[in-house]
């Protein structure tokens, strides 16, 4: 065994260790039920978290019939403590975690002691600390909270010094009554959507263990389809957050860089790298959910203690959002990135559903200037400006191995594009990163459109390591537009029989109707930059048209 | 003579020759009133514009007794038609161009055909096009109006297309309604405060002729300190807006940037260059037109023409900033940078007049985190991240000679100090700018500031070519805070008789009170990034402490 291995050996056995005996599944049950990498097992048709008998009915109650929204308002009129919620979304944590890999770091006894804390004010005050008070919300990795591990995955950061300040955003939930309890899983490096690496393994998609639960913010994708979190906060700088919601069947939310505070986050590559800014946002099961998450957030004017956060006020939308006929814009198929039939099924049902509810649909043409593999191009122009190859870096300084996702992708090299690293092909890229703006914010203006409609990926979550590049949900990161997840539809092997295979590997994964048959579709709802509240409030009248009152 | 010469005497005589005969001044008069940049001649208390005997009673009228808000007002009721003010700002600015050369290009003609075609509006209509209907409003040069040439006093600039779209501001204030007239004078290289360019000559200060009218907007400052226009628009890099603003006792507001449009402008250097991004905002001669220009811009939805515009409305500050007292912290001076003592006194005086009205005065302390030396510092790492030469590559081009304010800061030459310019560096001094930023943010938190009270800069205007650099306007471009220049007390060799020479040279110019006397003080107000609002409502607070009702 090598001394990386010994290392990661001794941390998985603590990370264990800190887990109360009685949340621990059964020997054997893992394979009893088939929670396994190698099997196409849905673990949440097999109930497999009532199944381990770990959780009373109280704490199955607590964790399964509620939205954020509902408990936060049972916490604040005291249905239920702040307690008995942490405990039972800590326990349902616990077990999701030994089912898919989905967690870090793991703090129940503190967040237990938090959630006393806000038991007693409750009772002493008469008041809640804030409308987050006693929620259990989970965090991906790489946010810093006080002396808890933030290695996001390298073998290298197991060396590092524990964080002695919370990122922004830990500080502002805290504020708000946030309770903290878990960090989520992600990939080594962040930059493909298997959520893998050497140190917590690989995340299972829950929805069936052989498949991606999505990345970077994987962990919470699985989390969160198991009910082990209701609110798990992402960053995404090129689909991190969308990618796993819409792999897991969640709800997922991109807001425009700078409305949610980003400071004191955990760089996975070159900190400071310029060009393509990563921006935090939820995950969640519904989005009454993510409007809870974000008006919270910004009410608390984050912009006070984060420079890099824009002090704009939530403005809520004109209330004849849901009641008048939107002018919607279909984004074109990219022929270089051509849908999975179910993908493309889902669009065009969604666009019949909306169209019958009486808004206007505006397909847009296909147009290189505007196309998703322009702004694909250029983003993974930005990504590569770091000849210093810092990840990998990050990688080889641990002694540990490249994942098998970044090795597909022929990241686990340096690569031999890095000649042009300059000042001045920076200020060139930023050009044309203007200019495809433009050509949008054109598009948009000649169209009089409300919102855009597209696609969030080629295909629904699919077969480990295979989930390739990610041009419906980057581009919208290059423009800096706010972007929304629904999910909608499902692969069905009836409706779409004939399997899809692309020429070059490189175009995507192939679409298997035998294997992908019942996974989750989704869509993506798009407004132009800084229409954050704009989005959520259409994603809403268009998440009910499609998917009725959920 | 030398072909550049040559190009541009010819150049000077086309410009002349636009200029209607009977708008010229009368053989012989700067050399009769000493309008030369040998002289210290005040224009203004001269009088030099009536004196010329040019304007008609009705045209001093229209030019002397109003702000533009009135304006616009009596423009609306048709009180005054847009010919007769676009006559009136247009004979005024010509000859204002006379006295001080404050103008680069002239389009009076269209202007006239322009305010022709509103007239025939509203008479037809019965309403105004837009709030700033019939309005001249002058823009610096660097502004791209179809058909007139942008050089931006590059000789090498004489052999550009002309331009076939309008910067989107442009489009933004011809939608409102606005009539535009001349394009006003700017620094070769933009750099500098010394608006001197080969092709325009050299602005001069109306106040004192033998004084820099500050830069780069130093064309406006002129013109407008003449009220050969009374809302003229600018942009601010390093404080361009700010420095001919405090040099010529004007308004200037530097906005956060992204607020006012700042697509399709002329790039003195190299395009898209990254770090601190230039920001347009108008000079003016009250702040209620400030306001208007600001809230009428920023009401035509500007985002939707230009991608990296910022989609916020104005926010209306709420009505009780006028009567609450309000926490105002002090900038410390810097050590690096000592003040003149009448600037000094100007922030004292104003201090004790806000303090007197009941606000809470917090002194800041000096500190290298937040200093201004540390800001400059920065800044000029981040100008001096093109080893491209930009600027000197467009000098030499053209075959002229840099001017003598480039030569006077050592920027006439490729920098030595250029090895460093990677993507590394950048984002290195990126992470170096957000813990400035950080640290600002810490500070206004803990003493609960509203805003920041400080000097527009060590001195007011001083003699041609030695303005030298710009500590106390740079620092807040580097943080993005919204900043506004509010004239305040004169320079008086009684009150500061004691002479000021610095021991290095750099350290600023010197302090003459015999060469100062009477030039105008300035102070500076800055609010947080993206408190626009209040950073305007809080200077119109102070404003009217400090200068009663202007």
């Amino acid at each position: 065994m090598e001394r990386w291995q010994e290392r990661v050996q001794a941390k998985r056995h603590a990370a264990l260790e800190k887990i109360p005996i009685d949340w621990r599944l059964p020997k054997g049950f893992l394979q009893s039920i088939k929670a396994l990498e190698s099997e196409s097992t849905d673990l949440i048709a097999l109930n497999a978290i009532r199944r381990s008998g770990l959780l009373s009915s109280s704490e199955l109650e607590i964790t399964e019939n509620y939205t954020a929204s509902q408990l936060v308002k049972k916490l604040a009129s005291g249905s239920f403590s702040a307690e008995a919620v942490t405990r039972a979304f800590s326990k349902r944590a616990a077990i999701a975690e030994q089912l898919t890999s989905c967690l870090t770091e793991t703090f129940f006894d503190q967040a237990i002691e938090r959630a006393r804390f806000l038991d007693d004010y409750l009772q002493r005050e008469g008041r809640v600390v804030g409308p987050l008070h006693g929620l259990p919300i989970s965090v991906k990795d790489s946010y810093n909270i006080k002396g808890v591990p933030s290695t996001i995955g390298y073998v290298s950061f197991l060396d590092n010094e524990l964080p002695e300040t919370n990122s922004t955003l830990i500080d502002v939930l805290l504020q708000l009554g946030a309770v903290l309890y878990v960090k989520t899983n992600i990939p080594q490096s962040m930059m493909v959507a298997d959520s893998e690496n050497n140190i917590f393994g690989r995340t299972l998609n829950p929805l069936r263990t052989s498949m991606t639960a999505g990345g970077s913010t994987g962990g919470e994708g699985a989390l969160i389809a198991l009910r082990g979190s209701l609110i798990g906060v992402g960053t995404d700088i090129g689909g991190s957050i969308r990618v796993p919601a819409l792999c897991c069947g969640l709800y997922g939310f991109r807001p425009t860089t700078g409305r949610v505070p980003y400071g004191g986050i955990v760089h996975h590559g070159l900190p400071g790298h310029p060009g393509i800014l990563a921006t935090a946002g939820p995950l969640t099961t519904s989005l009454t959910d993510t409007e809870l998450f974000l008006t919270s957030v910004i009410s608390a004017k984050p912009w006070k203690y984060d420079s890099t956060t824009h002090a704009i006020p939530w403005l809520p939308v004109g209330g004849n959002v849901a009641f008048s006929p939107l002018r919607i814009g279909v984004l074109a198929e990219d022929p270089k990135w051509p849908l999975h039939p179910p993908v493309r099924r889902a669009i065009h049902d969604a666009i019949s559903l909306l169209k019958d509810a009486g808004h206007s649909i505006i397909q847009l043409s296909h147009d290189v200037k505007i196309s998703a593999s322009t702004g694909l191009d250029l983003s993974l122009q930005y990504f590569s400006l770091d000849d210093s190859n810092t990840f990998l870096r990050h990688i080889e300084k641990g002694g540990e191995p490249p994942i098998n996702a970044l090795k597909v992708l022929g990241l686990d090299k340096p690569s031999t594009n890095h000649s042009k690293c300059t000042i001045q092909d920076l200020a060139a890229l930023d050009l044309k990163r203007v200019g495809y703006g433009d050509a949008w914010s054109k598009q948009i203006l000649d169209l009089n459109l409300d919102i855009i409609i597209g696609p969030g990926a080629q295909n629904t979550a699919v077969p480990h390591d295979s989930y390739g590049l990610f041009p419906y949900t980057v581009m919208w990161n290059l423009l800096d537009y706010p972007a929304s997840i629904i999910p909608f539809s499902r692969v069905s092997k009836e409706a779409d029989p004939e399997p899809l295979v692309f020429e070059a590997p490189a175009q995507g994964p192939p679409y298997d109707p035998e294997i992908l048959d019942g996974l989750p579709c989704a869509i993506q709802i798009i407004a132009p930059r800084f229409h954050d509240e704009k989005c959520l409030a259409i994603s809403k009248v268009v998440d009910s048209i499609l998917n009725g009152k959920r």
